[in-house]
């Protein structure tokens, strides 16, 4: 496992990025809009490494074919700490072949607001790296030292 | 209030928006890196309507004097609902004298990682914005159509 010396912060590896990624259904798309980053609370699902979300027309609709960024997170307050999951990569709208297959795995997700939500897009992953921060150890106290 | 009629999405308010800020610590920061989006988990704290985060050397700082997107949660998985809160504006470093009365006012985030982390930025706001989607009803069941 990879630790990060100054930080103390650990490398989550590909394969338990995604099994993180399985296991929760909210996460926050970042998109451009011109120069200035916007992020946006999306419903997903996970087919295989490629991200899965549903959209109407809109700004996620207007990234097709830009760069993304997709984040998962949990973090415990009282602990200060917890992890991250990042996939970067460029938003694409699915291939009709696999959006029929896709809802046939049940991977695409339901959309949480009401209104039609036609497009489905995914994100074709370059990278996909995670952090996690572990509670510190406490600090010792008078008594520890005596 | 104002109701997305096509989606039933609440707006929020700037003032519940700066409320729900300051009840929560922890959010994300999206920066860019030349023209693709990163997010980064951050702690926080709020002064007045500047988000106030410290970070070391590297793509925060870097991100200074540019646009930045920062996002506040919390979903309910299984009510499907929940809201966020966004933040826009530029990224910039925190004069000395504010770092001061800050520091006194005890809004500087506490770093959760370890190693230093001796530059205090924060945002200078252009848009903050919420949305908040409620449980929805229950859809009627065989019983109650009669």
């Amino acid at each position: 496992m990879q630790v990060d010396r100054r930080t103390g912060i650990e490398v989550i590896d590909r394969t338990e990025c995604l099994q993180l990624l399985g296991e929760h259904v909210l996460g926050r798309l970042a998109v451009n809009e011109g120069s200035a980053p916007l992020v946006l609370p999306v419903n997903y699902g996970l087919a295989g490494d490629r991200v899965v979300i549903r959209t109407a027309t809109g700004t996620k609709l207007d990234a097709v074919h830009r760069p993304v960024c997709f984040e998962v997170d949990d973090f415990d307050r009282a602990g200060r700490s917890g992890w991250s999951v990042v996939v970067r990569g460029r938003l694409v709208e699915v291939l009709p072949e696999d959006r029929v297959r896709w809802e046939q795995m049940s991977v695409l997700p339901e959309p949480w607001a009401e209104g039609e939500k036609d497009h489905v897009l995914c994100i074709e992953p370059t990278v996909i790296s995670g952090r996690r921060i572990r509670p510190r150890p406490a600090e010792p106290t008078r008594a520890d030292q005596g």
